[in-house]
């Protein structure tokens, strides 16, 4: 092989050397760092009407799982692969009890215990206490299946949040699981962190959603605005000021709450005042991912007519060359590769809100790591709600 | 990374630990300890149809090859790629002495021997004999053709089975390349054996089969039987009785004959005594799988209305919610995953007949490993047929 | 694993040892030995009118590219990855002044200097010099695009070759991207060193071309040609007589101009005395190549008539028979795998001229790896044009 350095006189393409990414903040099997920190908190994995008399696959943080309700109405998830012989639960059936293994009719309940084995002796009364079919728990909130994939004696309570509680009259909490703000389809091509740090990136919003595609909010979106980053208790939070007409200012927060909250007020300005919604960015794997919403509304419905348009036509609708004419978040972030080199990088003062992101990402992944709890991991019930900044604020 | 260690206290599917297969009892592949076993006896590699004047691919045991049949109408099997510059045999065209590469034309008979060099001087007449396209014998019996593809100075006879010989009148032997007995489509995608080791495990047939599906074959079949395993001189077999009506008693006997042998009696019950037909699995590669029959009939066409039916459609006509509402086999089997985790099992005494195949054929690939002929691998002419014991049995 | 050794005693298959191919005549990628030699020639990669307003995807020597056009009517072409924060600049937008990436504007001209950086404080004039987009050279030629990839300082001229200049009355210049030659699709799924050394090896003509698949060009080159070969000062040259009716000969020389030129005559003998063509073979990666052609035509369109007819139908028009009745160069090198396994091979008299061509690619190969320049490199803009010897040549 030929040894190359990179010399960057002049620019060559042909001095490029070894690329890559970092695997602290990107991937999220079982085992790694970034995983190990992402199972300290509770994630979505289904609508509540996901759970029901009919197996349903989830994926979730690379692993397989099957997401069931049994006849007492309770949500179970359990490994996919059943303790026994490892056919997969999608061929169960769901009983009063539990789920029943296709294959030699093993009966789990929401927790993994063996039930009943019809072909044993006794129907396995002796034995079957010693098997446990690998299972997580699940909690239902907002419309959600929250469920928790760490160590049991970590478990943190399943936070609630205030923009989702206290619902006023007519106004409720309604949910959606096709990845709004994706700009693109229900499952995204590439590792879930090129979605997550996006959001604290005001910066692209007058470009990528602006001058580029034509403005794809609203007009006063279109501008570039003066942006202050702040670590917060619970995560990130940046600080948008934009001049309106007539004198007024508009102060934009958004947030992210660690692991994978996103909570971004209306990009179309038509509410002011708090946010509305929360989204889950969901790990499917290292290099996809989706997001949950929960968000508050007047008339059902109104969480998916958020969905991005471009010129009029929904993303699965434009053509090639749309995507290369109105490009969007999707194409902005797939376009960055199934998972961004992040040596080949070149960041600048405005992707301070990113690198602050990635840094306390890095910490709290590190304090995981040495046993630490992380950053707002709560056991106590009598916590308050999770307070948050984020929200569309008029000012003159 | 973080340390993780496997207790079983809550059953939390957090503890999982790395998992892992078998390789001796799974994998194919020329070299691999399982590998060279099941390249000690003979396997079918398609119909006897299938050897004419076009090049036909085969691919057995992770191997690419080409079949066809010379003028003097011997089917002939070589390695694929040509031994002079790599081109598949796939565009050759058959000659009546053989097979001629569409490259630079050299011509191989069905033993590999280089009969012509059209390019070079006198047609190669110097050169060509130090050339040999690689082979495999072949012999046909039962409308199949059946390939050796092991040690030449270990080649065994081709055996012959009783209740496939001794025709009565109106009675034929027909094959059948469709899979019988996969419960789906004619490739199918995971490891041989979990098909294999199915034959040796009746305690599924009353749930997957019966419970689950409703009545897959027939009432009596639904019942869960008393069962006995033994080996015998050439595999396992099992004994099952069911009481029926009137007082009588259904005999049932199923019985693998190693490597990949399955002598299944009519499960549908239609036929009493001996079982009239064999199952031989074909190792297509690790991750896929095909089954050769031959068996006794009185009509043409019998063999491949075994095929099964749920709830009177056939396996490719079922939606994804009927797959999931009438698993069969190959729900259960494909379902267990590309090649199923041993590692993660919780055998029962149920599994016993699977655990008595496992160490049986365990046994016999250390022996091959060890220089040692494997069980049934006959070489003396004089040897009486191979008798079977499979078949339905009613006792009263 | 049980020990096998290679006994060709009787040919069996089952003989097989490990295989290989030789990586320095194969692989593409930088840093590999094949892959840095490729890359001290100029290659094309795309059709001029391929560089416009829109970004166009190029990948070449397994490297992802985006090329345009910038509004002096400059081609430019970039590495695809954004370097800012690594999004595709296929979703970029073509501006007079060069390529504006979609995330956050920053605009990059054909040589990679940073233009402009709009979301940073003064459109990033303070900091903005110090980034530069990896590029590559272009300069377009017989209506190609032709890029250099390789170190800067060992940049050669691009040649101008005899047979493309100095054009007559009437004549022009064609270029085309369909793969002229390969025998089938535009892109080719195997490695580019198969399709290249068959232009070395006349001896397939008259098999594959004539007596395999009827004759596929004309009689004449159905005949076994009396054949010499040559390295010349750039690349190896085959010299093919062939008797033709009345007593005269046909004198046809084919040749290869490394690293990757075809110069091939007219094989339907239309036209007599120089070739009038050239074809590029540019390897895609190590997997996939395809063929750019220029050409002195008298009308528009004839570089294109020029492809392959099997039975009168176009390749893709042929159903999986009749490409297994005529076969043609696409069969027969696809047909070799994604890359060939050299160690299997049996080379004889007839392979001399591949052999050749080899030969001489290792020692260009390891010529450049040792510092020197390759075979046809020029840095003096004096230099004569490149003169060829391929053409049809009547003699009596």
């Amino acid at each position: 092989m030929n040894q190359r350095r990179r010399h960057d006189t002049d620019g060559s393409a042909y001095w490029g050397g070894e690329a890559s990414f970092m695997d602290d903040i990107t991937l999220v099997g079982a085992g790694t760092a970034c995983g190990e920190y992402l199972r300290r908190y509770w994630h979505p994995i289904g609508l509540a009407r996901d759970a029901g008399d009919r197996p349903r696959k989830v994926r979730a943080l690379g692993e397989d799982l099957i997401l069931f309700r049994d006849g007492a109405g309770r949500p179970g998830l359990l490994h996919a692969r059943c303790a026994h012989r490892g056919t997969t639960l999608y061929y169960g059936r769901v009983e009063p009890e539990g789920i029943r293994c296709c294959y030699h009719g093993w009966l789990f309940d929401r927790e993994g215990r063996c039930l009943d084995q019809p072909c044993e002796p006794d129907h396995g009364a002796k034995h079957r206490h010693g098997v446990r079919q690998p299972w997580y728990p699940v909690e239902e909130r907002y419309g959600l299946i929250f469920a928790y994939m760490g160590p049991p004696e970590r478990q943190p309570l399943l936070p609630r949040y205030d923009i989702l509680e206290n619902l006023g009259d007519g106004e409720s909490i309604e949910a959606d699981d096709s990845s709004i703000g994706s700009g693109g389809p229900v499952i995204v091509p590439c590792n879930w962190m090129q979605h997550y740090e996006n959001v604290m990136d005001p910066f692209h919003v007058p470009i990528l959603h602006g001058s580029f595609s034509g403005a794809q909010f609203v007009a006063a979106m279109g501008r570039m605005p003066e942006v202050t980053f702040a670590e917060t208790d619970r995560g990130v939070r940046s600080l948008q000021v934009r001049p309106l007409d007539g004198g007024r200012r508009l102060d934009r927060i958004t947030e992210v709450v660690l692991p994978t909250l996103r909570v971004v007020p209306d990009p179309r300005l038509d509410h002011h005042g708090p946010a509305s919604s929360i989204g889950w960015v969901l790990p499917i794997d290292d290099t996809s991912f989706r997001i949950y919403t929960a968000g508050r509304v007047r008339e059902p419905g109104e969480l998916s007519r958020q969905r991005s348009r471009f010129g009029g036509k929904m993303w699965f609708e434009l053509t090639q060359e749309e995507h290369q004419r109105m490009p969007g978040d999707f194409e902005a972030q797939v376009g960055q590769g199934a998972i961004t080199l992040h040596s080949e990088e070149h960041l600048t003062s405005t992707d301070r809100g990113v690198a602050t992101l990635r840094r306390l990402m890095k910490r709290q992944v590190a304090a995981v790591a040495d046993g630490a709890d992380p950053l707002g991991a709560r056991r106590n019930g009598a916590d308050p709600l999770v307070r948050l900044d984020a929200g569309n604020y008029i000012a003159s």
